[in-house]
């Protein structure tokens, strides 16, 4: 199977916080970001494994910048790495400035799919070959991300995550 | 500040899993799950705090069972465990068979949420007094979870979160 | 056919007003309220009878406090009482205030349900039997309540509803 | 304060039922109707009181035909009577045969309605002086309906109420 | 095939404007307006051809007036001419002064819709015949429009199109 | 007032088809997609302009290709070209296949949007430097759509259109 790049399977949403996608501080609901982050992260991943994906996992989300209503909010989302019939999908979001189209990043999510075939079952996906340092960067970092879901999960043991320890053991 | 049960906070919500809410496998889409979580434990946070709340980050959720169009779905949250003016809240979720009523548990999604005041700055929070084992186990989940969260932020040093130290270390 | 309580069929929904269920005052809107009950109520009465179930009726419900936005709004439904493939069910909505956290009842509705089977044919359903006060005055009442419909829709004579007469009649 | 006919607050909506707006069985589910027949039933109550309304208690709805998915659903709303400063709604619903424009009749519900002014109080609202001859038989109605009401709501005596005390004493 | 008056196929909607309809400027959202067009006009050609019908274009399209939140908008469709499979629509939109009942023009849209049979194929819908002087000249006008489109495509050659030429040779 | 590319105010988006986007023949409604072009095309005429946007008029928009459910749609929005305070944006329209990526054009709309300032009042754009041949051919032809339009609405004379007149006496 061939290899693909991140930016093959790249995708773009833009959106306009409408009063409905509020809470009470008139501040967008981080539940409507996690909505519309899973479906451009969905579409990243059909991308990349040309197959239908269904969310298999959500990694730590950090809420850092109240984004007002109103907004006009940019979300880009692209396959950092594969494993088998898995893909890691990070999130990037930005508010930005109406008068001078200043760009801020307010977010940044990670999320993992699954391709599956037309029988629902998992099925395997290109690898991913990494080209700017942002996205070598994350290609690494998702195999310890990989390694710490599994030993939280009781799948891997700890002493096997040989990068996870190596943090652990200075 | 007196100390509050999870089960003061508890929130539970009911859901059918309409058309729109699928995608193409006929499924919940994971989006709208995090939408729903986000909404329900939002209210627990706001139960617990009596103030306006606000999603700080989403730990890792994992979507294990496929849930069908048509399914009814419950979630319950309950905050189980405070830090100055943040709440762990935890969410299970679980559909049931029509016909005989027979609930099977099929995510446990884990969010913190900030308490704010009037003029939106982070407020303090009662403690929580867990009463159960299960409501135990959790509250002493939580500190090595947010230990390990502020580790991943660069805001601990990895030496310092001796519970986790442990889990590599051996 | 066994006994169910109604208890058994209890369905507890949590909801936050948003802006778009608002009508020009900023209160919950009507129309938004009867939907959210038809849906816990109809849960309530699938969970009953184990079967789908179809809305038949909306008895009287009345609107007696504006619910304003942002409001929690917890609505809880129970069946009745049940009539061969009919079943009653009341729903009780609160709203809570966030600072103590008191609940204020602010609405009771009554809503008909009948189950079908998987040829879209009435099928019956189990009979309640009540438990609480509460529980045993509303099944009484809901026997009342089917005579005076039957009545007002022709399919009864006034003089054969003895329970309805005896009120008329002092 | 002038009179208005009925036909003066008549309001009309059509509607195609989508999937989000069916049940498990393809049918229009009965809340999603409900919400329907609020607005429109608020337009007309607005059109006859020239102020904002608010939705004061739903009677009977019964509901007679499914209504299958892709359908066209027509509503026309009137105001029946008005009592000070409330107005009894009348709501008529159709559907339409696509292939000959044969309208069915399937649902007819009746809603109460309350004119508030700018500091949200009820507010006096026109008289009905209904012309056709059902406009003339559902104003009538509307009395005994209303009186029905008070009895129930413990606001009137039935002996008070002379002409539903004659349905029951014959 | 017989032929047909606009007023058999008219359809009127009647929409209130909702918080999530509008800008930030509080005005409602061109888009949502046509998508409201969109689904009554709709219906207005299925009524004249009973068929299912698919928009196929939408002519020129002007929005004069904002329309502020909580407006009561009316929109009336009127099928002004067909064309073998295909019909012209237009949509005239309404608001009204919630006080004194004064309704004002705000929009006129005209979109146009191709009716299919069981196997998604245009097939023909019944000629207009116009009565009001108000429908012979949009009946006229659209045969107009019709050139120019065809022109604009490409599909008709400038000489052809006798009226328009008029239209530019004076 | 300095000039800006088409490119600067580039704006994507892009959507799944779900069940409630779509008509009896499961493909997506024309006034969906209506609204997501008037979304996509005001973001970008806001960036053109730094200014709240509104739409003024929506120009000829064909639907050329059925859109299945579960399409993934891709919608981009340009500036073609600004008259002082109004802006042209063409929306280019495309669905891809899952499997090998391909992305076929579907659809190709025209709007026209005004940028007001804080009091509502229209104010001046950016003007417009075109840089590729479909930029250069877009902003030309934009200045025949432009005089067309005035003179359907008798704002200018059909003499003076000299491009326009050259296309009808030939």
């Amino acid at each position: 199977m061939q290899l693909k790049t991140p930016s093959q399977s790249r995708s773009t949403q833009t959106e306009i916080v409408l009063p409905n996608d509020t809470n009470n501080l008139k501040n967008l609901m981080g539940g409507r970001l996690l909505h519309w982050m899973d479906i451009v992260a969905a579409i990243s991943a059909q991308r990349h494994s040309g197959r239908s994906c269904v969310t298999a996992s959500v990694n730590n989300v950090s809420f850092g910048h109240p984004i007002p209503q109103a907004s006009i909010v940019t979300l880009e989302a692209n396959v950092s790495r594969s494993f088998s019939s898995s893909m890691e999908v990070i999130i990037d979001v930005w508010i930005e400035d109406m008068q001078n189209g200043k760009k801020t990043k307010c977010n940044e999510a990670i999320y993992t799919f699954v391709a599956v075939d037309n029988t629902n079952k998992p099925t395997s996906v290109p690898a991913i070959n990494p080209e700017t340092d942002l996205e070598k960067e994350r290609f690494d970092a998702a195999l310890r991300r990989r390694q710490l879901s599994l030993i939280l999960a009781g799948k891997m043991k700890a002493e096997e995550a040989t990068e996870l320890k190596a943090l652990f053991n200075k």
